[in-house]
């Protein structure tokens, strides 16, 4: 491989964040093989509604096509385990979707395959390619806010807020026992962890359901998409509307955040403050172009994502000139741009941020700690055993 | 007493919060007899400065004076409770800043002596007067935002964010246990108890000291002033520069709320965000004239503080039309108005809706059920026994 | 006079801007001798719900107090230039609210008479005095900015939106010829005049009544108070519901401001940006505490209102620490307190920066040039001749 | 041709806005079959960059590239003209940069040609494509804000703030006579009549130049790049660092704008408002995916961008959920989807809403009547003669 025309992808998944994905390569100029449908019939279907020339029978058939450098896994969240030991068993390289499995001891299983294999495997914590959030983490490293000393925000959305609101994570068996945590939670973790350098080495968490019989429709059901009219069976649900988590830093940082996927008019508004002992910073999803820069005893800054006033780490995510808005869809850009890279230079580079195996897996071990501290109602260990 | 102008008043303090009252005061029309200050000569000083006419050289003397009707408490935390008896054995009515006492056995003694007085008796707690507050409480009350869920926020500042700076709250003999949380998160748990009529019934908090020494000035520092250069000397610091609290309320809502004091560029950033089964609600004090209300099926809305758009209990605090905004100096008068009109009455109306010392002592349970779980890390049901 | 509380004080006009002016005076400490209102009758009824001892029942009454040192003018435009003579003429201090007259004819001669009185004669130009705004003219005047070029904004409210809508203002006979240039567009013009220590020098302005027909409610109507019920009668409208105004500025700078009483959800929007050669700078009247500073070649800034923060200028007129929001009442109180500190020394100080009656006759000749170009639809000098 | 992958689409220019056409042009899915650059050295070198297959060495071999079915024409604007004509004679679709030419007359004859070749002729003005702005459209079109009273925004930058910034456009004859009116005023004026319905038939007009020096840098510069050390010599500049217009439209509206590119902070910040007789609303650039807007007796709303909440107009331009914010970028994809599905069909739809060279021809009349207006200091018609 020469450049980026010559590789070739495919991705699995054709539905809202498969279609993001699709969008991001094509604009960055790799050479899309195909895509893979939930069945033969859905996948053609969205191949012929988005121009892509070959719709994948199955997972087999994909992987038997010697085009194929690179597999994206836009599944649901159960699919991810088999499909990348699949991809890595092919020697194909692989971009996997958030959480990367549903245990923890499937993703320690992936960490070590993906080791093994020498292929480039990455995780798509697409949030970290907001240059901003890039700004930040180059601004932590070279020490302008001081030492970390409290890591606060939350992840609101409210697509689920109403009782005949369904997706297919409400329930346990398809998305996790983990929600809104593992879901959204687990970006926000990401990200700050990304950051501050910091790791969570203890959590506390309570776990709310607040909606506890939701009416499924009988019949499939796009993410994001609203409440219908469409019959419907009431399902128990388990998996927790909301949490809130408190964390203790490896440095003596702390921490605390709140995910909600019923909090009226919040669409998906993520936003984290970072307060150090000499500056803070705080960003916010749905202002992703602005970085607020707090200070004590001058006055505090907001600086514009513009390549002119950034930090070489948050340069190198930008696209477009300041006041030109970057939004969701550039972050997969930027991160892509930064995988491929590596895909051509045969090995992960010791520059590259983008999220590896290992950090997807320790969302899953964080995930485990949540759940046994909710479930006991202390503070738990991250990476622990009960 | 037939109107304002015939009620007599003193004020304890004359710092920054005491002068507040003051204005206050004078604006709403009672007819201020004087000021007692931390000495004889401070208070002079301040009275005269302050245009006042008198200064008491003791609370005796204060407490002698048969013009004073009501007396303003702004003492320092650990003066409350004598004041506040040797108040109420004088028949005088009492309005005392928060947080009430020191203990919480101060505060419920307190309690029974205001109950007994048959006195008015308020704790100041002036962010319920910010009228999109009072708004805000009407309309949970009316259901608009439906059953709550979900009650989370802050309340961070910056003026002890370094080492060289110093406040007599930091030192727990002066300020109390606890210091973020009692002086700023008992602003949050009362503002937000009010608004959603929901009391907290569990707490699991932690607490974090990141400046475990400061330099102490040798001579008096007013409130939110900075660093000098004058002499000090080092001192160990307990107090919290931060509190991360998870709540638990009666009707099965969760909450979450963070304090701090060391949060650069945050000046008196106070926030919080109620969702309900039906909409939200959102409010911070740096843009007290904006309330945020969110809706999952309509667009969001931006009430501004405008008589002509709210509620009868919102318009009911607010004094000017809508787009001229009111500011913190506007709760005093707002919360004195309110108070004044029972002191006229001659006892509290069913309609009042300031805090009670009741509603202080809740508080003062609150604190002791935060210290009690941060030190054992696990829930503490507020009010409980150890 | 040794002490603010040894000025006696007299307001003229008990409406809404009366109260306000009312209220300032008491926080200040000014001994508060009586209010005139617009009929004997309403004058007492006022008085007594806000808790005044006197209402006088004429102007001739008010002046022959001996005990009133200061008059505050609150009435309707057109009984200004009447008031202040009479009130210069007793001798006595006079505070008068904008626009200083009906005509740059009378405001001529109120100069002079303010002139040859010796008395202290102020125009109530209140926004010169959010803090922020006095901190955006001493930076100015440090050269901060660099030369001035470009001064933009606005001045928007909703309260005459509607057919229905009624003010004493609409007809120019009580309120005089301009309406929304003279009633809020003289304010923008006074302030940034003020900021940048440039005067415009020629106009080009636009006029534009887009409700023609207005229903006019046989009985009496507060300022800002809505539409009702009540009957009412046709009244044909020529004062404008909106103004669109260029500028040019002595020193080449160029200008361009839009007065607007018609634009719905724009409850009171002030709003200034000024650009220089080396920064700029913005405030937005419905977050008086927060100024915008922008920056070519490092982030913006978003300075909050803090005395510790601001320059000297700024500090001046501020009164609370950040984050204490101070609002639309808090100006009255800078600006009375800088007035009445020149009344206690007898003299103008040359550090008073509120505005004086040349500052008032000022606005009163963009107002005319306003009127000239608006029927010529060119380009006309202020201050030069039909 | 079938579908979009059928069809041939050649890039002119390939600086930052070239860049941008392509990388929509891949996202959305046609076939890239070459660029041209402003060199073939420029060409080939961009070509290899952008992973382009094929670098033009001429206009001449692209348009004898039978593969080409659409050319994006982003050359500098003095080249739009002669590159437009020779595109439609060779019978190809033409999506050209604005401004369309440098002159009215050129304009008017492309116009022309575009009509009668039959082709899709389109103007790349792409910020009516932020989903908001086309929402803003479709309910103006419903009458949702009532008759149109009052236009009013700015557009400023501040890329060439400073003696030492330089570019193309600050010369006449490769930009045009004007330069902050023609290059992002008409942006505003295209959008705010696509939005309103209305045509501006007059305008006011002052045009500045602060800087009238500037230093030239003797080598190529890049659009929103920074002033360099490199060697320079100086040059006189006679186009407008700022413009500031009045204008009144055909139903009696008025409107305001000012263009600036030399506003110290502003990165690129459109912003306008249009205030109805029963609502207003407002957009802001730097924030595009927030709408607001304005209501006199209820609750001003902030619209976010999201398809579950958005009109049918607002809808179709979306790609995305609520909350994942839609930038710069997506306005391009959003554009020329609408664009390619006309050259799919062979020609406009009556739905299509992108700017058609008539309209380009009208800011070129626009610009006209700026440039006679400015120089005369009086109202000119807009499409009127000298």
């Amino acid at each position: 491989m020469q450049g980026l025309s010559d590789i070739g992808v495919a991705v699995i998944g054709t539905g809202f964040i498969g279609t993001v994905h699709l969008w991001a390569l094509r604009r960055l100029g790799v050479r899309l093989t195909g895509v893979l449908g939930s069945s033969a019939g859905r996948g053609a279907e969205r191949a012929a509604a988005l121009g892509v020339a070959r719709a994948y029978a199955s997972l087999d058939e994909l992987l038997a096509d010697p085009d194929v450098d690179v597999v994206h896994v836009t599944s649901p969240n159960h699919a991810h385990y088999a499909q990348v030991k699949a991809i890595l068993a092919a020697s194909k390289h692989v971009i996997c979707e958030k959480p990367l499995a549903m245990t923890s001891v499937e993703s320690a299983e992936m960490v070590e395959l993906a080791r093994s294999s020498g292929r480039i495997a990455a995780v798509c914590y697409n949030t970290r390619f907001y240059p901003l959030n890039q700004q930040a983490r180059g601004m932590v490293g070279a020490g302008e806010l001081g030492d970390i000393r409290l890591i606060t925000g939350h992840y609101h959305q409210d697509w689920l807020a109403k009782p005949g609101d369904w997706n297919w994570r409400l329930e346990a068996d398809e998305g996790g026992t983990l929600r809104s945590v593992a879901d959204i939670g687990t970006h926000w973790v990401d990200l700050t962890s990304f950051i501050s350098g910091l790791s969570p080495v203890a959590v506390l968490a309570e776990l709310a359901t607040f909606i506890p019989e939701r009416q499924k429709p009988l019949g499939p059901v796009e993410t994001f998409a609203r409440t219908s009219d469409r019959a419907s069976e009431t399902r128990r649900i388990q998996t927790d509307d909301a949490g809130l988590i408190l964390l203790r830093f490896d440095n003596g940082a702390r921490g605390s955040v709140t995910t909600s996927q019923v909090s009226h008019g919040r669409k998906n508004a993520m936003s984290w403050e970072i307060s150090g002992a000499s500056a803070s910073a705080s960003w916010h999803s749905e202002h992703p172009d602005h970085l607020w820069l707090g200070h004590r005893d001058e006055p505090n800054q907001m600086l514009q994502r513009d390549p002119g006033l950034m930090n070489a780490t948050g340069s190198a995510a930008a696209s477009l000139p300041g006041g030109h808005v970057e939004g969701f869809g550039d972050t997969f850009f930027a991160l892509f741009r930064a995988v491929y890279a590596d895909v051509l230079a045969g090995r992960r580079s010791p520059q590259s941020n983008y999220a590896s195996f290992e950090d997807g897996h320790d969302e899953m071990l964080f995930c485990d700690a949540v759940i046994r501290s909710a479930r006991d109602g202390r503070w738990v260990e991250v990476g622990g055993r009960e």
